[in-house]
């Protein structure tokens, strides 16, 4: 429960997500990776946003495109 | 009273708080995590914006999505 | 009256500010606690922006929305 | 499965991805290169926005606009 | 005549500048202290936007707020 | 063809290029100069840009300001 | 014609050259310093935007806030 320097996404690992970007796409998938900048791999990933509905077998978030990840 | 290198969360931690993000989303819930980006995690929590009332077990928002911490 | 590393905000503490903020709201409230990023701690805080009028017992702007500050 | 520095690309080196821009332009290439700004080598390009379809033989592409890579 | 670390500011000092703000807001007032952030702090301030025509005693705006300063 | 500290543009420098940066503009000309930002300068430069084309002896475009560059 | 860690200005210097701004002006002016943020100062400047036509005896562009410098 301390300030740490950098949160901890540890026990997301494996977990299903929502990934929200800046550029206002959405992201549901496994959080497989992460890292020092948050960027994120998701997999198994479908896209939220509404005009284009995708699938993604992996994606690659850029840590300065994440607004936020909830679960 | 002092400047200080980091702004001192700490007598928040476990506060219900509310987080306006810069993706012009707001939060409201127990703030539970935080680093030195300011990078939060919120638990217990409920999006305000009015378009789309949305409830989330655990949020983390990212420090350069948040604009301000209120109580 | 010299070039400094930093500003020095000290003589602003515990007085009344108005902060203008990156995302168009302006609060006017106490500064009680600043750090090196600028981030501001207001307490007993007025938001002047004319669509949502709010009080808040105390808010933490994060420095990267801080616009200007002025009394 | 662990937290690292940096998220490796790696795998992706000469696979086909899709890169999304923060300027709203979206590309299908070989990913050739790539450094630890997210810098981008694709070649043999499709720009997939539908205004200005177009073909490059290689684009660098700027780590500070890229959004996400996706295969 | 030769490239410097940092642009000095010096000879400005205590003269009545006009900033340009990245918020749309322009400023004339005499500029009283700088750091290296260009953090600019201006007294007998004058807001010259149309808008809201305002005066402020003191006005620190934030470097990361300046988009120019001109005599 | 590994993970590199920065992509190298050298085997770009005296070609002709096509640069697009984020104000919108778009820019042919010859690659002379690069450094580690990616400010870039080119030279003997069209401006693609429809509403106002123009042509420049000599152009340094800031690093912050490039989206991509194409061959 | 190499890799350089910041592309030289110096030529640039005392010659008459124009300056886009990411705020959308423009400059014509001399340039008279500039440092390694890219911060410039013109002198005996012409402000090229349409809507408000303007001249300074020196103006400070900071260096976030410069897209291009052509000559």
């Amino acid at each position: 429960m301390e300030n740490e320097k950098h949160i901890n996404l540890e026990k997301l690992l494996n977990v299903i997500v929502v990934v929200s970007a800046k550029d206002g796409r959405r992201f549901r998938g496994k959080l497989t990776q992460y890292d020092d900048y948050m960027n994120l791999v998701l997999e198994e990933v479908e896209e939220l946003s509404k005009e284009a509905p995708a699938k993604h077998k992996l994606i690659m978030i850029k840590g300065g495109n994440v607004s936020s990840i909830s679960v």
